[in-house]
């Protein structure tokens, strides 16, 4: 794109962005960069379509009809900004998140079938630090509750943060004033369905960049998907996972086996002797081997939230069940808020992060859960044998 | 009680003591100790009758009638060893424990109506290092859950912990073997009514001993109790917060101000900027002015729990509510939850030590709980009023 035409963009978008009912509009979509505006409340819809019927990639330049994925809600930076840096790391990340959220959402209330949407709370921080879109959907047919929320949050590193991040062997250097720049972004996502023949699944994927005072950039990725099932239906686990291990699989065949291995050992509830579920991936300080490599993994990860969750749910979310049944996933739920609040990093890193929003944090809580004293399912019983796969982890695929 | 007196006892007992239906039994009434045997499961009650018709009570050998009390189980350190030192601080908590575990029992019982009772799990821990007795009543029709537990722990304090009771001021020696032996006992309970307009109440009354290698005893005791409403009834609050005054005030009047403040200082919610509840009192560290001084303020403050408490239950329990009292009930157990599982310290401290028995300290989790997102009730409503209080603490009495 010339930078006249980049220009008038700008200018467009920025003409409509005070009216609430316009939001300026940039997204991604299949590794493509596209910017345009948005008409949401009105009944035309013009998804990008700007000044021809044609959309240019803002990377590889590339034309392509008029794409028609919609973000919940406008991007937590500015479409000016993003527009600054069109192919860096943090702007593609961003887009993926957006869109990633955006396209999760729209499956889950195609499941849940009537008149149910996500409720959209965009929010920001204080001091111009960041913010978010989380959107929820609670008291659903299909789901008693789905949060997926994105957050892109920076500032300058606390001192406190600097020496955890140096314990991981990772050193910086502060600004001449003080500051260390960073900015942290994810899209961040749990589902409780209502059935209790449906797995919950939690997905995350988040990437971290520092600026130290030479301009250098240090970055890394994490991420994960898993599910808890209440009920163990074993080819829906082996579906899940071999739709997880095709996307690992894309970038390294040693990809899958370790971060499967890694996801079984981060969700256990030691207390307990227990998995939180039947696991999936997780992984943490992704940073090689470059950044190109590094995001399209994610996005591999990332987009196989879809495949590999929704048919499960489509299968299932019909089945019958008795109270016992719901009586079983109240009480399994009870231990999904015992992971959550007292092992998960993310959360607990939330609740020591000043400012930061509780109600998204706590968004990945279910509707309900229970919690009987010493309860034990009968020997031999379905609940028996989803406690003995939580117990003693198995390979799935 | 003279020695061949003892030895005779010990033996009756000791020969009931491995037949599952006689329990040995120790108690302790109106600061007096009597030890006998209790047929518990007989027709026939026969509760501290030995020899004769008459008690006698170990630490003042005043002689009374049988005295009625039982407690729900057999106490955790032997009755021949706590024949051994019938008037040592730690024998009388442990009586004081158990006593006010079953008369809080009985009460909920009595106020429970039907044939709901409590179920007494007796339970130790490995290597002989103590245990405990835990009693639940789940699903009735006044109470939802209540837990009353006691634990009674020994062992060899270890370096950690030493270390950061030494943070607190306390030094001690090791023998020479390298061990500190250490012994914690206390009774805890949380009790959620059914009902949404009678409150939920946390007691917890303990008591810490160190012996250094001289000899020389380091003991402390910690405790408090507090009330959690889901309405707000001010008179309620009033005759809670004035029995608990009156309980203190035996024993000094600044201790209700000092631990009151305390109270509200501790149950705080600092993600949600929140108070659990209406407060009470909460101390620790008291050691003084002598273990007799402290542990009659102790006596006190858990002998308040039954007056304190029971007549708001008492008024309450009959009350009509709607499905929209129920949820809101529902949605303040989630905050409970979250308090207990994110920053009460005797939880944390029970995650973090090996061989904890989780189902005891998770028997203060509500049976049912609800998390909404966003949820806010409406400006001035009777929710509103509630969350008002707990956002700024006041005086009661």
């Amino acid at each position: 794109m010339c930078s006249k035409e980049l220009k008038m963009w700008s200018r467009a978008i920025r003409s409509l962005g005070n009216k609430s009912k316009y939001i300026g509009c940039i997204t991604a979509v299949g590794g493509c960069v596209y910017a345009g505006y948005d008409l949401t409340s009105s009944k035309v819809k013009l998804n990008f379509i700007k000044f021809s019927q044609q959309v240019t990639c803002l990377s590889c330049k590339e034309e392509r009809s008029p794409v028609s994925i919609s973000f919940m809600a406008a991007p937590v930076t500015s479409i000016e900004n993003l527009l600054k840096c069109p192919t860096s790391t943090a702007t593609k990340m961003e887009l993926l998140i957006m869109e990633i959220q955006a396209s999760v959402c729209r499956a889950i209330e195609a499941l849940e079938g009537g008149d149910k949407k996500f409720i959209v709370d965009k929010w920001s921080k204080d001091n111009n630090t960041g913010g978010g879109v989380t959107c929820v959907l609670q008291d659903g047919e299909v789901f008693e509750k789905a949060g997926v929320n994105v957050s892109v949050v920076h500032g300058s590193l606390s001192e406190g943060a600097e020496k955890q991040m140096r314990s991981r062997g990772r050193n910086f250097v502060r600004h001449d004033d003080g500051t260390l720049p960073f900015v942290a972004m994810g899209v961040s996502s749990v589902v409780h369905p209502t059935n209790p023949y449906c797995p919950t699944v939690h997905f995350n994927y988040r990437y971290f960049e520092v600026t130290s005072a030479d301009g250098e950039k240090t970055w890394w990725f994490g991420g994960g998907t898993d599910l808890t099932p209440m009920y163990l239906d074993e080819n829906d686990v082996r579906h899940f996972h071999s739709e997880l291990k095709k996307a690992c699989n894309k970038h390294g065949n040693d990809l899958y086996p370790k971060y499967k291995k890694w996801c079984d050992e981060y969700f256990t509830i030691p207390i307990r002797g227990e998995r939180r579920g039947v696991g999936g991936i997780f992984f943490d300080d992704v940073e090689g081997p470059d950044a190109d490599s590094a995001f399209a993994f994610v996005k591999s990860c990332a987009e196989s939230v879809i495949p590999s969750y929704i048919p499960i749910i489509a299968k299932n979310k019909h089945k019958s069940f008795t109270p016992e049944n719901k009586q079983w996933q109240q009480l399994r739920r009870g231990r999904y808020v015992e992971f959550n609040l007292i092992y998960d990093r993310g959360t607990k890193f939330g609740f020591q992060t000043p400012g930061a929003r509780i109600e998204s944090i706590l968004m990945s809580l279910p509707l309900t859960a229970r919690w009987e004293y010493m309860h034990t399912p009968k020997l031999g019983s379905q609940e028996y044998k989803l406690l003995k796969v939580l117990k003693e982890p198995k390979d799935w695929v």
